[in-house]
């Protein structure tokens, strides 16, 4: 019987070392501030800042958003993420994606500093993943994943980790991280061949595809470790990952739920690296 | 009884494109050029510099070395670095790495613009690498085993490739290649438990591992495609690649020799880099 894995208790040790360097900070007279910047009103977006709102209040960490109409020309936003950027009081910029498809996000990604680039999205820090610098950002949701790995104490050096789908926000950066912490690592996606064989020899499986609930019991190994990234609103409104745990919990060996898994860890991961920006900001 | 496929027809199929493409230029009064620069004397930064020059020459591709001494002061070197970049006749520059280690490779990156960085050392090109964005530059020595690859119409999609050794310079930028053409991919490296067993799984075997004639043919499947990256120079002076041909060919399907393999289509793939520059060159 397998052991369902949460994100809370990760979320919640992650949160009490911030708070600790947060007040050392403070003591120093430096004061962490996050800035959001949103364009328009998506509702996952909105959830996923009350949901940053809520824990840089926990931290105590200054919070403050932007949001921007959905239809600001692309001049009118590089001159504001500009700003945004040059303000010496900010420490940490959060900019949801995607952009709307009027704004080009090559035009984008080099203007926040790579040392305020808490969520990766500068080349800067995208190339420092790949090369495993860990003086860069990698982005929340796969650090997210890791924090739960080494939480619950899996062992990841020269196990193979099977990470099904292969995005730039989650997929590709994931495989780095884990390759970094020495698994072997396979990526699958959408054209792979044969994916129940490859994936049913994971130690670590990650799914990160966005199909609800596709991966059942037969794509797993007796005892493996199953991390779900999958984030899928179903038209009633209900949330699932693209894991069928209930199928699943039976055979794995520790496997994280959907909501209250990966998702839960992700802002607490944010203000850890805020707390790193602003530990970086002394240093410039 | 598997197929030696060489290098030199796959570079010989670039380098006529390269000759078209400069002819074409140089109707329009555009003169492609190449700058190296290299720091000391090493063995086979020179042998590859000999090479490029002669390929270059090939193509009509104007190319000059700036040989700076190796106990060059970083200061010194990277206002040198700086000049070359300056330099508007200049469209592509190849610096030999490893930078001797009183030089901070972190600190020269970021010079050499990423439109003239046609081997790829700039961040910028290394986040391109693993976007799958093809406006960037990838290293030379992982896109020419691309090029052999697509020249002797090896399928890729679907498919797993299993790469062994995971470098900035091969193994992780091939990778990414390999999984923007759709390729299931395994990433190997010396922690790695049961290589062996994993590696026999590949339809596509890409061996980058520095180590001479490690892979036996007990390592490979049967009919599959061999890519041997190893350039393993002995003490009697003898060139090994990291895969033990004689022992694999039998076995495998396809398999590259080592020499003239992946090292001879190195240089017409700096080639084809330098024209893709030339050509943003324009653009810009």
């Amino acid at each position: 019987m397998g052991k369902l894995i949460k994100g809370k208790p990760v979320a919640d040790a992650i949160t009490l070392e911030v708070k600790k360097d947060v007040e050392h900070l403070k003591q120093n007279n430096i004061f962490p501030k996050l800035k959001i910047v949103r364009i328009g009103e998506r509702e996952d977006d909105i959830a996923y800042e009350r949901a940053a709102l809520k824990r840089m209040q926990t931290c105590d960490i200054a919070c403050e958003v932007v949001a921007l109409p959905a239809e600001i020309s692309q001049e009118d936003f590089i001159l504001k993420l500009k700003s945004v950027n040059d303000d010496k009081t900010v420490h940490g910029i959060l900019l949801f994606r995607p952009l709307p498809k009027h704004i080009d996000e090559d035009k984008v990604k080099y203007i926040i500093n790579a040392e305020k680039d808490i969520d990766c999205f500068n080349p800067i820090n995208v190339s420092k993943v790949m090369e495993g610098d860990e003086t860069g950002f990698s982005p929340c949701t796969p650090t997210a994943s890791m924090e739960i790995l080494k939480y619950y104490n899996v062992e990841i050096r020269g196990k193979l980790a099977v990470v099904v789908g292969r995005s730039m926000v989650v997929g590709k950066p994931l495989s780095m991280l884990l390759l970094k912490e020495d698994a072997t690592v396979l990526m699958c996606h959408s054209k792979t061949e044969n994916l129940k064989e490859l994936t049913s020899k994971a130690d670590i499986l990650i799914a990160a595809v966005g199909k609800a609930k596709m991966i059942t019991k037969d794509y797993i190994k007796q005892g493996s470790t199953v991390i779900d990234v999958g984030i899928n609103i179903e038209q009633d409104g209900n949330l699932f990952g693209d894991v069928n745990t209930d199928d699943c919990l039976e055979k794995s060996g520790l496997i994280t739920p959907v909501p209250l898994g990966v998702g839960s860890v992700t802002t607490a991961v944010l203000a850890k690296h805020l707390v790193k920006a602003t530990k970086l900001s002394i240093l410039y």
